[in-house]
């Protein structure tokens, strides 16, 4: 007997019969010996509505009557999949986030959990209830406020209770059947890979991949929780994502997988790019600028900086940073132009950015000429680059993306035998 | 300075243009420089919309559960007008039941307040914040669960807030201008009440008047709070509620009216009439049938016992009922019917009941005289009769009622000059 925390996104309970399909799954679990504790998003689009209509009363919401509203959303799929459970026959208590003890720093709307107190969970366990807990939503102990952990913040509630109830592991449903080699979106024979290293998934989701939320894959790495990726709608045993030093279950399909130098391929669009010219090279003005950018909102990926022109002493720097923060920093930047003395600032917003993960890397050379070789043998050209430890990235034009990425997933032997099956919603 | 509780229903903040003009309505009572704490119901049918998704989940929802998701209803509109206010400039807190210290039995679905300890909602007015609390709803102790009030829940929260803060008044607001001597959808010359005692106004709402809540005014009445019943959608001085020893404050339409005889009229269409024909005029038989009918789960209303035919030592035993509750009834009692030893169930839900409520009552000889002789002018019949202390009540066919009321509010002198305005809605 295992206790397993189970985490299910908007999509997978977005009406009645959802609710119904997914309590089902949870009885199953049940039947099958376990205990259960499960982390649950708002229905469907319950999230955005609440925001229109909170943008309706109030231009500038107040943040935590904000948090109050929102977190209204997940009391109400609690409530109905306990309900569900209940009239399958099977004990089950809904806890909201204060109740279920996620005690979290006091900024609304991106509060981060600081404290996990399950003690109401424990106790229902111990009745042999199955226990549903509302995701996103946690409670600051010195305001005794409600809060919201933001983004992704459901996939972290159930990381942190898997991590606080030492869970065996915590199972997060979405559509998709679990961690693609590439988006089959975009690369139709992208193969869905039965194990990825946490710091592997950490590099995919940083650069585009959709699946899991950077947050909680790190929470789950610090605090040694087994993440099982999977579909709520198939029996698939989906990705199991590993922190160091762990294995995946006996009997999985991944117990017995050769780890691949290259685990995946990550597409990102979301990017833009800005590239300052003529800027004096002189110590600090890379400083200066990027200073600017930060205090505008924006979290820069990745720089370039050219060589500077001996004849002008002047170089050009140019970074990308989410396409929806560029017009605050080129504004920022625009008016410091005197001060920084810059000649002039060019944005473009048609990049791709493609990356190649893999733990492997460290230990096999020649990865990053593959990738060199299969796009310039396509004639798709390389705008920048930038590395960690187990990836490499590069900007190419946006029109070019989806073939870059074919290539590359292919020139990397990590092509299938069939194509994907694709969803058409993204799992949350 | 006062200290004003103020309660808006559903049909008050049923969008966002409404939460606007209630926000609007509650900033300009702390622009005369009063405190203002304020209980709201969900918005326009989210209440219903959460129960049908509830059955939609679970032929019998676990009522735990049912009171987790139903409260999600008020955080909503609560959070919704706290943000509103906001962006008018004004400081404003929302609390849950739970967080306003509306402390209450375990009963889901029905719970009943035992203590209130609104030291949060104390804290924000010293704060000189606009405080708004959910209604409807509560927190047990024991359980540590969240509860719900039943019907008018969010009227007994504002009036329990009034008492427990010792507010000046209790403001509930409706859209309705306040309470009638007659419904005016059925009697066009109705006219609004400056005042209405607390004793009469338990009997009008007894009785069929639906602008208040029993629960509440009775709460009220204990807890000498003064209630004020009044529009959302126009600036009249509304109705107050007077407990014994209370008078309207000063200024007020009210302050120098002379109490009439008869407050008002009020008219009831939801019940139903059985008859057990045939009953064995021996002792305990009536107790025996009231017995089984209030395991049925009926509230028995006016009872009416023939007087016993000499020749076959029977009597027919007639009694009022919700309508709702009749069909239980009568399948309890044809159960039993061997055992009870009548002959013979009459069943009619056709039928109106009139009472006329007045404390002048008291003092004064005649008054049902007018009544009776009101209705036999008019050639309608009385099929029975029921009086307490301040109220005369007679059933009479239910396509009688309307002429009914219109025949006694003219005989008592109540009419107005003009036609009042009806809305369509209840106000809730």
């Amino acid at each position: 007997m295992a206790l397993i925390v189970q985490k299910y996104g908007g999509s997978s309970v977005a009406d009645a019969d959802s609710i119904k399909r997914v309590a089902k799954r949870i009885v199953d679990t049940r039947r099958g010996g376990h205990d259960v504790v499960v982390a649950v998003s708002a229905m469907g689009d319950t999230t955005d509505e609440l925001l229109d209509l909170a943008h309706a009363v109030a231009p500038i919401p107040a943040p935590r009557e904000l948090d109050m509203l929102l977190s209204s959303g997940e009391r109400i799929s609690m409530a109905l999949l306990a309900m569900a459970i209940h009239s399958m026959g099977f004990e089950a208590r809904s806890f909201t986030g204060s109740q279920a003890g996620m005690i979290t720093t006091a900024e609304h709307g991106s509060a981060r959990i600081v404290d996990v107190t399950p003690f109401r969970v424990r106790e229902a366990l111990d009745d042999g209830a199955i226990v549903i807990v509302a995701g996103f939503q946690g409670f600051n102990r010195d305001t005794r406020d409600i809060t919201t952990l933001g983004r992704g913040g459901s996939d972290t509630t159930a990381v942190a209770l898997a991590a606080a109830l030492d869970a065996d592991v915590c199972e997060i449903y979405s559509d998709v059947d679990g961690i693609f080699t590439a988006d089959p979106r975009v690369v139709p024979r992208a193969r869905k890979l039965n194990v990825v290293s946490a710091e592997e998934m950490l590099e995919l989701a940083a650069n585009g991949a959709k699946v899991l939320y950077i947050r909680a894959v790190e929470y789950a790495r610090r605090h040694g929780v087994m993440i099982n990726a999977r579909s709520t709608f198939s029996s698939g045993q989906g990705t199991y994502v590993l922190a160091e030093g762990m294995t995946a279950p006996e009997g999985s399909e991944a117990d017995q997988m050769e780890e691949p130098v290259v685990a995946g391929v990550a597409t990102d669009l979301s990017q833009a790019k800005i590239t300052v010219i003529g800027v004096p090279d002189v110590p600090g003005k890379a400083a200066e600028i990027f200073k600017i950018v930060a205090r505008s909102g924006a979290n820069v990926d990745m720089i370039v900086q050219n060589v500077s022109a001996a004849a002008t002493g002047r170089t050009d720097i140019s970074f990308t940073l989410p396409k929806a923060a560029a017009s605050a920093a080129l504004r920022a930047l625009a008016h410091e132009q005197a001060d920084v003395g810059f000649e002039n600032l060019v944005h473009d917003d048609q990049i791709g950015k493609l990356s190649v993960v893999g733990a492997g890397m460290r230990a096999h050379s020649g990865v990053s000429a593959t990738l060199f070789e299969a796009l310039s043998t396509t004639g798709i050209n390389i705008e920048m680059i930038s590395t960690s430890e187990i990836r490499i990235s590069v900007v190419v034009r946006g029109d070019d993306l989806a073939e870059a990425a074919r290539v590359v997933h292919t020139a990397y032997g990590l092509d299938g035998d069939t194509e994907a099956v694709v969803y058409a919603g993204t799992g949350r």
